[in-house]
């Protein structure tokens, strides 16, 4: 066979060998019933290793094109055929169905899809999303915890699970769970596909139309989106120097009828703020009051760096209303979709049948690794290594911000978490703001972002955790440097950005 | 330490020292900051191999009670002392919430969790649900997929991931699709958690409070699961021997405003009907004169064993109405939660932004696995040993049922999928008879479970393919022999059975 290969192309040599048979195979040039050349003297020919022809017949084979029968050779499949005919769906026809007409413009918004891919634009300091550093991820032992999984568990990992979640893992998440002051039987727990999921069965659960649910405003995208169905109501609950404004809360739950309370009170997301104790235990009483469920996303609960760990809202919590909610996503492991809910028999209950529907199960696989990585106790050590590490991000990021912010911007270096929250003039908007930094290759995520409601301008969120300290500290002096230059400026005229033209911006 | 071992307990001497510990820690025998002492000395003491007290040590330290210290030792930690106090969820007060009070009663059924569970009964032949084989997965090439993908992407694994898909799955998936003459471009395509969370995507953006969905009825009960919500109306179409009856679908078409025509058209889920070419053609007819979606289920499609390839809808559409569901999860890999879904760009882009609302993205770890045993060509030669062993299955079960079940009764052996339907004599009903199978340790899941509207009583399906032939064999004989005697007692009088109550017989 002839096959021209070309080793300054920046395309594997496999690939090359491959794509040429296949369009001799689509062409025609090779017929159905043609026997290709072994791949030991193919190699030979090509003067490459076997395995890159060996590899390229494996993808041809695995398309359907080329088939081997023991003993005798490999073959040009009788369907390779077919598709040589003109596909019926490449015909296009008259008359294509318009799918605009079923959708209504408002569910189009992919905000949070950019956010999260402007994150990895090439060459660009991203300090937008709150992205683990996966530099400490410890790859050897997720390794060794699946391969002991693989082969204790074996097939029992294919096969269909609980919709509760894996039992291993549901036993030492009532351990650590303990340890948080929180005591649940196994059915007072779900595992689910993380943090968005939760939101997602708690709005199905609990929310139908014409109902209200209050939040925090400004509060992670992904949460206003779960809730942004036709006829639910979201009232965004702002927020203080100590989390939820309470008395903006309890006026709210006079006027309205809602039937569901949103609350992120450890390093809240996009802010830094916590609620002290005190905050936490009048929400309950609120809650109580107006027999309202109330819903904690402790998502950042285990990052704490400084200051006085305090009891998630469902330790305190003689109810039964709290429902609590976590995930592995924020320590390293966003890609195994897993994460957890806590709450009384009875709501789980309902949270199990509505996750049945949403999707039977989460994926057996990885419940079974995390559940072997954190049962040897790795988990509890990468969270140690973490906050030290993280702490660290953090003084990086307070060393530079002080020696170059100026002094009409204030900064909320929190706790905890993944990020501050800087505060700018009024008239500076974050948008424009952001507009200058991309030109100098930093981003970060403006205030805006965060808002279904009453957008503010003049503030952004900056993730300290998924770049290099160097990075960080040249990323927060550049801003600092534009800072000084807006401010210096002296701008006052800002132009007026309609919501839904700055939701654009993003 | 005293610690007391009974090796003639049912519980492993590491959960036994475990135990004790704790009890030893959290009843404050073993105060904070104790030294315990190191396992090979209490190894050697309780005449026990070290490794048996080091899983007991990692254990405790999972659940936070003791922590080691490089150098000095391991100790009792100082978390343990909070959960020596009462704690505060332990109180349990007054007025507990009612959460009944939150949900209507028709959320409550869980009957397809049920019907799943009673597959997992001890010493049961069950012939009641479709599910692989697990003795034909080839658990050292998973194993060896598994290392090469954590081998070859590294963390890359455990970060967030793209909406759409893992991309080297979707290429897979492109040729694959291709050659069922299906040709998609990578944003016609989404990876979801399996065909339940297709369904519960398409109901999220295209069905609302009011609107009407037809599919076939009887068909799989986590189908109507999905649609059961406050508004949304189901219309069952009836299935005769070519499938859905298109004459009652046009008819319906013409009197109600459907949003959503849900089809399986190969091996029909429980009848086993396949739809033919004339059929697919005129059901894209009906679509397209309606201007309604069609989306196919054919999560069976793989699976034939006799007959002629009949080409999904999806091949035939030329309006881009059709969209096209399948998943891993019949083939041997339920657990891993991976499906996915082709159609219009347009549809897909909605889709896949409702996917994002719903979980972000569907867990990285399964799809690249999944790719990779793929890729490799392993799944091809596990659906060509799979077809064959089934077939072999669908045989014996044929065999057995020829020579046992009494000529009044109607077996349809499908040319595919995983399940036989049973028609009884309009006497006779399939949940009494599930009564009596069950005695003699034999289950099956009667007609009327996977009816939402109009039940039938007098026939059941048999899933062949999660049994050994032998099993598979005796099981039909002992249903042979329970039916000639159901029919020799010449039964005419048939209790009338409301549906609730039916259901919740399963």
């Amino acid at each position: 066979m002839l096959i021209a290969l070309d080793t300054h192309l920046n395309k594997p040599l496999y690939v090359q060998i491959r794509d040429q048979i296949r369009e001799r195979i689509l062409s025609g040039a090779l017929p159905v019933g043609e026997r290709l050349e072994p791949s030991r003297e193919l190699a030979k020919q090509l003067g490459v290793h076997r395995t890159t022809v060996s590899n390229a017949y494996a993808d041809l084979e695995a398309e359907g094109l080329i088939e081997g029968s023991v003993g005798r050779g490999t073959f040009v499949a009788p369907y390779a055929a077919t598709l040589r005919q003109p596909a019926p769906v490449r015909r296009r026809p008259a008359s294509k169905f318009h799918w605009d007409s079923l959708f209504a413009p408002d569910q189009e918004d992919d905000s949070l899809g950019r956010l999260m891919a402007s994150a990895q634009e090439p060459g660009v300091i991203s300090l937008a999303v709150t992205h683990a550093s996966s530099a400490l991820i410890p790859m050897d032992l997720v390794r060794r915890a699946t391969e002991a999984v693989l082969r204790r568990e074996g097939s029992k990992l294919l096969e269909y699970g609980s919709t509760g979640g894996y039992p291993p893992l549901k036993q030492y998440l009532q351990a650590r769970l303990r340890r948080d002051g929180i005591t649940v039987e196994a059915d007072e727990l779900l595992i689910t596909n993380g943090c968005q999921q939760s939101l997602d069965l708690l709005r199905r659960v609990l929310v139908g139309p014409y109902d209200s649910v209050a939040c925090e405003n400004p509060t992670y995208p992904g949460l206003w989106q779960v809730f942004d169905v036709p006829g639910v109501r979201l009232i965004g609950i702002p927020v203080g120097p100590e989390g939820m404004d309470l008395d903006y809360l309890e006026a709210t739950l006079e006027q309205n009828k809602v039937k569901l309370i949103l609350v992120n009170p450890n390093f809240h997301n996009p802010t830094g703020r916590s609620m002290p104790l005190a905050a936490r235990q009048r929400l309950l009483a609120l809650a109580a009051r107006f027999q309202v469920p109330v819903a904690e996303d402790d998502i950042y609960g285990g990052l704490r760096y400084a200051g006085q760990e305090c009891p998630p809202l469902k330790a305190l919590d003689t109810t039964g209303l709290a429902i609590y909610m976590n995930s592995f996503s924020k320590i390293g492991f966003p890609g195994f979709r897993v994460g957890w809910m806590a709450g009384s028999r009875r709501a789980i209950e309902r949270l199990r049948i509505a996750k049945q529907r949403a999707d039977l199960h989460t994926n057996i696989l990885g419940q079974a690794v995390l559940e072997e990585f954190c049962r040897r106790g790795w988990l509890e050590k990468l969270i140690r290594k973490t906050r030290k590490v993280y702490a660290h991000k953090l003084a990086v990021l307070r060393h530079a911000a002080e020696q170059t912010f100026p002094p009409e911007v204030r900064v909320n270096y929190p706790e905890g978490g993944m990020a501050a929250w800087v505060e700018l003039p009024a008239d500076l908007d974050a948008s424009e703001l952001l507009g200058k930094a991309r030109e100098r290759r930093v981003v970060f995520a403006p205030a805006r972002f965060f808002y279904f409601q009453n957008p503010q301008h003049n503030a952004f969120r900056l993730c300290f955790t998924s770049v290099s300290d160097e990075q960080l500290d040249r990323a927060v002096r550049i801003l600092g440097d534009l800072l000084r230059t807006e401010i210096r400026r002296g701008r006052t005229a800002r132009k007026a950005v309609s919501v839904s033209s700055a939701v654009a911006l993003v």
